[in-house]
């Protein structure tokens, strides 16, 4: 499979929009000093090219009524069932995170929640699903860094 | 503290910008049957509540060459380090999230590499860290969920 | 959720009370230099706020023959049966304090008993509740602290 | 070492103040068919025996902005070290039990907050203690039962 | 229950038998200078109160081909099966001591066997119980200390 | 290194003693047709070969006080410290057992005690050797099994 | 059963193959100063003991593709099955060794796989056997050291 | 990097020798119906490229008195010191393989031994080396599979 090959301008242009989404093409153009268009073209094409998936809004969970982050570690009767508990698990908003991992646990889940009342309701929402036949939670006491911007900036300035 | 309180047009607001954060704010405002300059007020208001931190991309790590994934769980010597320990580690670009939790681990990071190899380097730049004394390690085979839109989308139903 | 506001007068209150429940109102009147009348009417409304719940007797279990405290995590076939298996558990008068719990085990208990053979007897009662499909014990070797006063004061201190 | 016999009238008056620490010693008399007199007697002796140690409010913490329960298990670096650092701990008030145990810790403590972050403040001040070099903490999610009323009425029956 | 009485002559008689149990009552006899009768009736005494149960031989297990000692914890699907899966225990002589335990296991063994191969059929033997669903195995490299002589000075000493 | 080989008539001496180390030699060479003589030669030659190392009471350790029995598990901070650190486990007469093992422990200690608090000195002692850094105990609720005949008639039959 | 004893030229013989299996015999007994025919009848007869069992290329497997090593740990519903896992194990290529084992685990594998997924898909194999109920997986980051070449000559030198 | 192609002649030439590395070139040639020169050629490449890097003997460890397997974590006291304790750990002939893990070995090595005692040597060798604080030993019972030429085999017929 050929990987697709950014150059320098590529870097750049994601290097800004990482920065902001919103921010308007004709700004990116006159700091890189190319036209509009290029940036428009750009852009669209690593769209095309699978790269740029998409975008989201970064909220305050706390300022939303949701602080309370717990990591659950799912262990399942039978691996053959992975599939189908990754279904079941994709209907419940709360877990917004999930991987397949090595180690101790089949599935590893964070999940957001309102409080530990609440989240109680969503660990158990785990535990219930077909399979799945034991649950361990972890509970963050602080989310001290979760930011992608320093990851892509060495992906930019290593490539 | 007195929280902010959405109403039902921020709901919608959110609820498109969510699905793209580079929408125009008059799709939104036809959409939501009201002017653009409504929509750019509550946006504003919305940032300035702190509400909206920001925006970003979501890329195809895969893509970019980085398609290993592990959760690593770091022991400290001693817990009044965990704010020198977390700055460490915020110098390391490859950890996208840390978590001071409780259960066993002190500090609880994501990481993300290019491959094996560099997933050790990354792992002995944590081992290095002063006052950190041990850390486990647990690999992601598969990412299979990793979406705040479902949540989002929850979170504004159920205000 | 409007919360119940104690005053000084109240903290003033609770705070001999902690120390012992049976002090009269009239010493505590004196104490603070306000009518026994008003004692009475401040205590009957933290009661009726469900602030003062009751009180109870502090029993020298070892001198009741009840020396053996040990803690016993609970593992579940299936959490859906929490509320049922509690209910078993309730009906176990050595079973003194219970906990739905993040981690390992699912339900927490503190269990006293006579001595090793009635532990173990107390024991296979959760053993044996219905949907309980493993239990691990922890033996306290010495009831080191066992002091809610030290809480409230601090607490009454903060507010 | 000879034990204290406590008679059917002990039993049944400790069964009164169980329920009520405040309960007069008049009504406790009347329904017990002995004089005021003897009650107090009886009650005196049971004091002046270590069997009755005082009494208690029962409170309800979550109305007084305490929620959060945890326990926390402690690895000492060396056992040695117990008394000291149980004297450390017992200087936190919000630690409300704690045992020297079997089994992986050393000292197992029931804490009490009023959230999460102030959880992380108390946990950070056991981690802190000289001579503890770990903690691991467990989060109750609901307390279920918490009540030692069962527990006397039996032993008084079972006498 | 009223415990058995030893005094001094009984103790000085365990002590001697201790260190061979057949030396001839006479021998002890001349050494207490007391009457053989007496030896006779102290320890027919001490057989009757069931302190004394009987007597082993001590031998070589290694001279005998059986180098292998192994401890063998064992987790049961409910502890309701303890009785039963104790007797099957029984069956098997290659396990020469086996407790009800709190911690992890619910039931601990001690088993020597001829060696690796040997200790593996004895393990399966073990898994293969009805109701056992696993087994930990850890095998001793040396056995330093087996020596109960040590205890019996020490509780004729403490007496 | 020749092995010592035990004949028919020296399994049935062995059997005979291993039930009572006390009988009469005239009774085992009457019950297996041979003379007094030849089974004190026999005897001899087996304590010369050390197959026969000695013999022990069979106590009721319940009876003398000490029904608390709980196995220990040592890490040390160095196994170059295992002879060091044996030494001086031998010097606490309530250690019964002691194994240099694999698995998560170096050593692994049987200990016998008095009660919950003797045992907690005891664990303390083995904490406070040079060297110790960490101890876990189990505790046994039920010694099911201590039966070594089984065992010694099973390899009696085999040979 | 007689071991084969091999002498000082068997052991020549051995080391020289050892370090290369192709190496002309012709080379060796001009080494050893004994004739080629010596050379061919010592390798038979290590041959026919059963001593040399065969001979094996080593390849660069990173160089092939194959740059993912794993140690999965087999748990089984019963090790009455353990043999007819192991006939299904023996049926995956990717399993190069697999151990009974005591301690957590019934069966311990060492896996060689392309990459995270292709790993993912082993391991699934694995738990999809039937009997086998979870598998435990740790990652090698780094083959350090696979060499029984200085075996092979320690062994040699000590014989 | 470019990855050295192998073609079908290749494969087939290291199917002929995986199965046994002495077979004459001839015998391959004849068998491919190529020239010996060719099959000499190619070994020479495939040698040159690094993919052959060598050939072993497979030996009878036990017929040699090397009948004890183990495996055997090990945990550092700081990562930094890896590459240093690997150094000392390829000192120890008794230890073929060691890898840098995840999980919660830093190191994991396999070691044959003699029997039981000399494996405990062997262990407090690793125990010894400076920077290694603790070891974790899982016996072998059975080697069931050690048998990489399915592996080689799939791998051609993959490629």
């Amino acid at each position: 499979m050929a990987k697709f090959k950014l150059d320098e301008i590529d870097h750049q242009i994601l290097d800004m929009l990482i920065e902001n989404t919103r921010v308007p093409f004709t700004d990116i153009a006159k700091k890189l000093l190319i036209s509009a268009g290029t940036v428009h073209v750009r852009v669209k094409k690593m769209e095309d090219a699978g790269i740029i998936k998409g975008s989201s809004l970064t909220l305050d969970y706390k300022k939303l009524g949701y602080s309370f982050i717990a990591y659950v570690g799912v262990f399942l009767q039978n691996t053959s069932k992975t599939a189908f508990v990754l279904e079941r698990i994709a209907e419940i908003p709360y877990v917004t995170v999930a991987h397949v991992t090595t180690g101790k646990f089949n599935i590893f889940c964070k999940i957001r929640a309102r409080n530990t009342e609440h989240a109680k309701d969503v660990i158990f929402m785990l535990d219930d699903i077909e399979s799945v036949y034991r649950t361990e939670t972890m509970i963050s006491l602080e989310e001290s860094i979760n930011d992608k911007k320093r990851l892509m900036h060495s992906i930019f300035n290593d490539l």
